[in-house]
This record gives C-alpha cells, structure tokens and sequence, in this order.
C-alpha cells in the first residue's frame, strides 16, 4: 500500500440518479472539505493580495500550491524550515501541491525532457535545474500539503493547424518532429514509470500521493494510461493532460469519457479546468475536484465573472453604477457595498485593492456555483441550476459577456506570478 | 461664522503638566477621534491594497483623502454621484480632505501660481488646470470629507545649499530668483486672502473647514500669519509649510515656536508629518492631528517600522527568521504569525501580500504608538515612553536601523499614486 495511503480519505454522501456527479467529502490532516470541490491557486505560497482570513472569506475550504515555483523560491528547503507551507502562509485548511511536471514544462527556456527527469532553467536566476519524479516528491515532502501530486510528463494537445500566438509555445512544439500520438504513448508511458518512482520515493504518512493519468482527446491511449496508474493504491487520480490547448468541446468529450473509467470510490481531480460550464459538465460526469487560476487571474486584470457572464470592470459603462458586480453575489466586495464604479476607479487609477477586492469576489463566485451545484447533487435537480446561472447555458438565453477575457480559456495552474502578460 | 463650524468640536480632556501636550477628542459627523491623532493616507479614496475593514484593525479613526488625486480622477463629481468618499471607498469614519494646492505645486509640470489660484497639468491627461480657492472648497464639497483644508500657497524651504536630488524640483526652484523671504510673505498674504474666498466659497454646514498657517521657519512670518488666519472662527487649524525640506532640528524648532501662537481650543494640525520622534515632539508643543504617508509608502517598499527602528525586509538576515516584524505589535501581520522570513518572501517574489501586510503593520506601529503617546499625556508620564519607543532617542541607545528608507524623511501627503519612485 503506497505510503499516506490513509493521509487523504473520500466519501461519497450522494450519487445523483439523473447522471455521474457525487456529493462527497474528503477528510486531510488539516480537515475536511466538500466535493465537488474548487481549489482557488495560491502559487508562491500565497493567493496574490489575499490574506488567509480574505480566502477563507470566499468558502474556500482547500487551496493549492505550486511545488515548482516554491522549490526555486524560496526553496522547499526553507519553507520546510519554517514548518511548512500551512505554518509558512498561515493557512491551516487543506493545501494540494502540483509537482511541478507541467510548470517545468510550460514555463521554462530550454527544457528537456529525459527518462531521469526534466532539465529547465530557474525562471528565478537562470540556474539548470533538474526535476526528476524523486526530487518533485522530496520537494512535495518538504513542502508538507496533505495531497500531493505525480510527476507526469504532460505534453501538449495535438500540433496546432495555425501557429499559436505565444512564440515561446510554437517554437517548442515545431521542435518535436515526432507525431503527436507517438509522444502521447511516450508520455503515457513515462508517466508510469515515473509514477513508480514517485511511489517508491514518497516519504511521509500525513500527505495522500494521487497519480495522474495522461492520453490527450485519444480514448484508446486514456485507457492504456488508466490501467497503468490506476494499478497503484492512491488515494486519488487526477485527469492530467487536459486544457492544454483543446476546445471546449475536445474537453468535455474527453472529461466524459475518462471519468467514469476511474476508481469510484476515490476522488477525481481535472487539473487546471476551467469555465463554469466546463465545470458542470465535468462534475455531471463524475469529477470530484478542480482548481484553477481564472479568479485571480482575470480578477488581477479587471475581469469580474458574474451569474450572467463576465465583465471587464474598466469599461466605461460602469463609470456611474453604483451597484454590485453580481447582485446574487455575497462576497466581501459585493456584499460590502463595493460599486461597480469605485472598482473601477480603483483599476483606472492601478490601485491594489482593485485587484484584491475583483479576486476575493471571482473566487467567490466559483464557489458560489459549487455551493449550488453540491445541493443540486444532493436534490438531483439540475433544470434549476441553469436558470440561476445563465453563463452556464454558453451561447445560450443568458446575457452575453461584455468581452472575453485576455487570458487562456483553459490553463492547468501554470503558476499565476509569470502569467501576467 | 463661518459655515461647519460646529460640523467638528473639539474637547480637551487633559492638560499635560510637563508640557503643552493635550489628551483630546474630535467630533465630527462620522463620529469622534482622539487626539493626539495619526492619519493615514488613503490618497486617491483607497489605502493601496487594504480594505476598510483592514484600516479598521490599525485603529486608524480617521482617514485623508487627497482632494487634488481625487478631482482629477474619477473627479469630484464623480464621487459626489456615488454620494461622496465615505459612500465611495466604504469608510464610515472620518475623513479629511486635503485642498490640493500642495498638490498642485509638488507634483505637476509647468505650475504657475497666480492670485486667482495655481494652473497646473493634469497628472492624468496633461490637460491645464486652473484650481482656485472657489473651486478647491467646490471640489471638497463634493467629495464630502468631516475635515475640509483651506487653499493655501505652499512655497518650499529656503534654497537649498547643494541641488536637491528631485531634478524637478531642482528647476522649480532655480525659476524663482526672488528672495526666498519675499516669497514667504508673498504666500502668508495671499494664504490669507485665499482663506476669506475659501470661507466665502463653503457650502456645506456638516463639513469643518480648517485654516492654514504658512511662514516657513521664520518666526517672526510664522506670527503674521497666525495672526491673519486665526482671525478667522474656523475650527481648527493646521501648521503648513513644514516637512517641505527643513531639517527635523528646523521642523522641532518651528513647531515649538508655532503651536502654542494657534488657539487652544482649536484642534492643532501639523501637516505631513512625519516619524515617531517629530510627532512626539509635536505632541508635546501642542499639536493634536498628524498625517503621513511613510506607513504605507515605506511598507510597500518593503520597510517596516519597529519600536527600535526601521528594517528592511528584503534584507538575507530575514531570511530564516520565523519571528514577527515586531513582538509588541498586535496588527494583522504580527499577530497573525506572519514571520519575517514568509514577508521577505512576498516581496523577493513582488507578491502584493507582502505591502499590504507590511502598510497595515506599518499603521499599526504609529496608531500603537499615538495610544501609547496618549495614555503618557493622561499619567504624565513621559519617560516611559522612550524606554518602550527606543526608536524615539533617535541617535541615542536604541539599536540602530538597518538602513534608511529611501523616501523622503518628511513629506506632506504628496499623494502615493506618484510617489513610488
């Protein structure tokens, strides 16, 4: 049995009759939360210009860490010097750590992947580095969350018919000649076996190990990859692979597919997705767990995500609107009297509490929708959840959005402080 | 009478024995404050990245806002649509306003004073603008603070001896040949005329509308002046032109001088000023209101105030440290377990957490300190203070700072917006 087998314990309190969604609860060394759960991403061991007590604000109940980004800085050495990252960011609910796989990946100049590991350079000083599945668990230990997460070799979905607007991204992916499915039966594989290794390196009780399966949109190779990592006793299996350039539809096939496929009485966790509706579909076909930094990243940029769609909150139409970003909503901004037009101000005069106040409500807003969507779980009524969230219908009834948001649709928590741009 | 001049009363409740320091309190519309009061500085009707509620927690009892940042942006108007600054930015407490001419004089190009007022480029569109004594009262109006300032002529400290480092300042000054004596009087007299226009031009009965003092450190102005502005009944009054390049030796002498000419049953307010020790002694000549913007300008740049002296956060020795920035502090920052070490990691990795816990504690030190200032005043019992202040001895037996803040020592709310050089 794989160490900190029993560190992370799920249970199923309701199965929806109507499709595969289930009411849960996973119970971690540092509590217990619902699920369907959403995990907002606080990166560098911190959720931008949140406090702990602003997070918990918003119903978060756990919250997820970059190891990649912690490891360089300020090393999980000295975060495990400081009592961990619970003791280090003074958060003491659930914390899940990402292994790095996909970061070193997306986010590094030069990076090489080896059946040791994978070689980048530190976006910190340039330094080669190399991550290999036992460091990304020795750092994952240091760094102490209760669920932490394979190493994985995660590639990209199939080679783009048109060049991808990031140069950094294309130039990457034109210098892999081999046929994409050729590289996902690599990765698939490599994944495995670097799943072993993290299994066989993993060196505390009090934190839950899930694997990670891979196979892009390809059904044939999802299978291949579920029965090699669900052969391993983990406490839980994540869909890796996932909103790494698909479409929505690409997504929601895939999701559809390689839910149910997975062990039904552990969690299951879709990596880095995603809309509302990506959500709700995914939910509906039996996913667990999700994070995302959507929220703070488009909050940081002015974007406010509402029942009926987004808005970009420096539009001018907003300039005399005393109201809400979202009536129904109860966050500290909403709630708390904040206008439409005084956010506005704020973003028009690049003042931080813009920035706050738009993330504290647009982490808020997903976990309103949970919120919803576990009590539509536990009825079996889902007509309703549609009407009280129209951005859920897509080009559906529902008002549409202002403007889309600048950011990637979808996006596997690659580390908000170089996602900016 | 002039218009508001019961909006705000002030009470003494204790005389010191020892000095001319004074145990009051404030009423205004929003509620009363006790004095000896520390204002901090949320300029454009935001303290940067702090909600209200985490103003609140500093003990802060009432705020300044900067007239001259908010009637460019969103515009005075605006703010009045949205039912004035405490609708605004949620802040149900007491706000002072300050008039913009300071302003107008220190932070625009190509400013010209004239007796019709002071023409100056708007810092958001370039466009000129022409703020006069009228629309200065105007603009406070709309914006609606308890505590409005009068329209004064602000000239800077005598010629300095070597060229500021401000090349911007360097210029202004070297534009103006006059003696600097002649300007000083200049700008008594027309401080004076610009007030009877300021109490002509008030419209609103719940706004208080202090007079300003000018003169520089020459004392003998400094009379003249008291005796033309303090003819007016306002209710309150404010020492200005000081903390505009003098020595803190220059700044003590004047105010020494100055406070106890401003009637003693006025509130006394010194304008941006400044550290621990020039607000102590302030205190003991008789000034009962201060505002600064070193709490939150220096916490953003990652400086914190102690009770032995600044530190810098940055700095390696920081690194490990799991202790909070100050023991004795019970902010949000100290209390709240937030080590050195995790600080210094929010601002190596240009987190926003890492200002916003910083300003916070940074408030909190001057609010603990003015609570320490004021229960000395009540016992009489002053040196006690320096024993818990070490800071206060100044070059005396206190550790010394690591280094120095890199902002100005003294500054007279000069907006925030524009001074994170």
């Amino acid at each position: 049995m794989a160490r900190g087998r029993d560190a992370v314990r799920f249970t199923v309190h309701v199965r929806s009759a109507s499709c595969a969604a289930r009411l849960g609860s996973v119970e971690t060394p540092h509590g217990a939360f619902a699920t369907p759960a959403f995990m907002p991403v606080a990166t560098a061991a911190t959720m931008k210009g949140l406090t702990p007590d602003q997070i918990r604000s918003t119903g978060s109940e756990i919250i997820l860490n970059n190891a990649y980004h912690l490891m360089l800085r300020p090393t999980a050495e000295r975060v495990a010097h400081f009592g961990g990252s619970h003791a280090f960011m003074r958060w003491d609910r659930p914390i899940l750590t990402d292994s790095g796989g996909f970061q070193a990946w997306s986010m590094s100049e030069g990076t090489k992947i080896r059946e040791e590991g994978v070689e980048f350079r530190s976006f910190v000083d340039g330094a080669r580095i190399l991550l290999t599945p036992e460091r990304s668990i020795e750092v994952q230990n240091l760094i102490g969350a209760d669920i932490i997460m394979a190493f994985d070799d995660c590639p990209p979905a199939r080679e783009p018919e048109s060049p991808p607007s990031d140069p950094q991204l294309s130039r990457k992916r034109r210098s892999r000649p081999e046929d994409h499915r050729t590289r996902l039966v690599e990765a698939i594989d490599r994944t495995a076996r670097w799943l072993a290794r993290c299994v066989a390196a993993h060196g505390r009780g009090d934190q839950g190990l899930f694997g990670i399966v891979q196979g892009g949109t390809d059904l044939e190779l999802r299978r291949r990859s579920i029965e090699q990592i669900c052969a391993f006793d983990l406490p839980g299996f994540a869909i890796g692979g996932v909103a790494v350039g698909e479409s929505p539809t690409e997504i929601h096939a895939t999701v559809r597919a390689v839910a149910p496929l997975l062990p039904a009485d552990k969690p299951r966790y879709l990596m880095g997705v995603g809309y509302e509706r990506d959500i709700l579909e995914a939910v509906r076909a039996g996913v667990d767990m999700f994070d995302c930094v959507l929220p703070t990243r488009n909050g940081r940029k002015g974007y406010a995500f509402t029942a009926s769609g987004p808005l970009r909150i420096r539009n001018a139409c907003h300039a005399l609107d005393s109201g809400p970003i979202d009536p129904a909503c109860d966050c500290l901004a909403c709630a708390g009297g904040f206008s439409r037009g005084y956010l506005r101000h704020l973003f028009l005069a690049d003042e931080m509490l813009g920035p706050t106040l738009l993330s504290i409500h647009n982490i808020r807003h997903f976990q309103r929708l949970m919120v919803d969507i576990r009590a539509r779980i536990r009825d079996d009524a889902w007509l309703d959840l549609e009407r009280r969230w129209p951005v859920l219908q897509g080009g559906g009834e529902g008002p549409q959005p202002e403007e889309e948001p600048p950011s990637a649709a979808h996006d596997r928590g690659s580390g908000e402080a170089c996602g900016q741009a």
